[in-house]
């Protein structure tokens, strides 16, 4: 049987006690490391907790050596353990169509992802448009794509997600062609460059999906116990301190009265709050 | 201390082991019996697990008694379950904003919910647009403005979750023109009640929102053991059996290869999944 399994978004013990029945289970674990990351944990931890050995499958080991990771998989049980839930990133589908056609069971145990925790913020689930990802810009590449998403969800009323860049095991330039595999530290985009660039790419665009005064919500380390929730005009947004990584942004569009009433909770200022809010 | 508790999808141990040491450390214990079903559970199971007795709190209860369930909560904790995850229904926003005005400090432990777990579809959840929610038809009260949803959402090319409605504690009018608190037995739509009405209405609009022949994903108890996923066309969906509740209706928008490769797995017929799926 193959078990993949959704660790949810803060620590070790954010996994289901039914995840640990199976991983407990398991001949062999891998732990999914390259679509996301869990700043709460590390391998050790998780070692501990199961009393097993876990091994890091970075993205070259889930796509090219899948069969490795399946190997057997028909006899014995194996975990794939992914941050949040399974489900969150096409990498894994392909693992899990891969099974089927070599005739292995599968069996998926969800957990929470930041695909239904950000409605800790407050801002109804169902009402959430297209859900977009903000890539950090460099000198020549600046794509602005989700603009176009961001003003279609807010003119039907529906807020947006918005994902931000995580660049894990980067190479430089120099190291690349010189073909050493020496990785860049990883960076996270945090909430206050991506309201930069939101910023900018409004002030090239001026179709005013959102205004400098439009209100938005910064998450940081959202469904840990440290989590940080912030709501404010976009232009308080850009110095506010969110802290350590991971961090989300919403953009809501017109929010219902309950919605503002939730959301107010986290506003870093209230009289601007109130006067940019804008009800449904 | 109040500790809103998700419970996630399937039975008592789908709790977090976060979850679960909250729940131990609680003095009283209420489950949120309204807004949701958890059908794998019942109340004496989660009693053997926490070692106390658990409460059923009912709408009234949440709304009008939420200072019963928050009494003393500034001293002793206090645990809120909910089925899912606790930011599904508007009734746990106002448990919590209640709370804060109290003063008490709130805690809350996320888990799976239909909204992400339904990822299980191979559908991106990035690529969803506003979920609608599909109510039993009376003879009197037809109502469709989800037909404006769906269609704005294949437009867009973008899928739309439908979830399918779930009456409990109804009334019937003689009972209540009499006062007397009798419940009807709960209902819970299934998938093919939920095609039969998408049908008679795209019948009556004719806007070409999708058709008899489009493809669509039912899926019953999900993130459980014995979930079940079928996909066909909505002609197919019609009479295919889903078995026990809850289910829900996935309507997707044209999909991207591997979406595609992956809800095939499902298909009641490769032949008819083959001939109407609609690649983006």
């Amino acid at each position: 049987m193959l078990y993949v399994v959704g660790l949810g978004l803060g620590d070790e013990r954010d996994i289901t006690l039914r995840g640990l029945d199976a991983v407990k289970s398991c001949e062999r674990i891998y732990l999914e490391a390259y679509t996301s990351i869990l700043p709460g944990i590390d391998k050790a931890r998780l070692e501990q907790l199961y009393g097993k050995p876990v091994h890091l499958a970075h993205r070259e080991t889930v796509e090219s050596e899948s069969d490795t990771i399946l190997d057997n998989a028909d006899k014995v049980n194996v975990a794939f353990l992914v941050v949040g839930d399974p489900f969150g990133a096409t990498t894994h589908t392909d693992l899990i169509l891969r099974a089927k056609e070599l005739q292995i069971p599968v069996e998926v145990i969800h957990n929470a992802s930041i695909m239904n925790a950000i409605g800790c913020a407050g801002l109804q689930l169902y009402s959430f448009g297209i859900t977009i990802s903000m890539v950090f810009f460099t000198e020549t590449w600046r794509p602005d794509s989700w603009y176009d998403k961001v003003k279609t969800n807010r003119t039907l009323g529906l807020h947006t997600l918005c994902l931000l860049d995580i660049k894990v095991r980067e190479q430089s330039f120099e190291n690349m062609a010189r073909g050493r595999l020496v990785y860049e530290p990883p960076r996270f985009m945090t909430v206050n460059q991506a309201v930069e660039q939101l910023l900018e790419i409004e002030e090239k665009r001026g179709e005013g999906a959102y205004a400098p005064t439009t209100i938005a919500v910064g998450l940081a380390r959202v469904g840990t116990r440290d989590q940080v929730v912030k709501a404010g005009t976009l232009q308080e947004l850009l110095t506010a301190d969110f802290g350590e990584p991971l961090h989300s942004l919403i953009i809501p569009a017109k929010m219902h009265e309950l919605e503002r009433d939730y959301v107010r909770l986290f506003a870093i200022n209230k009289e601007t709050f109130d006067k940019y809010a804008e009800l449904a």
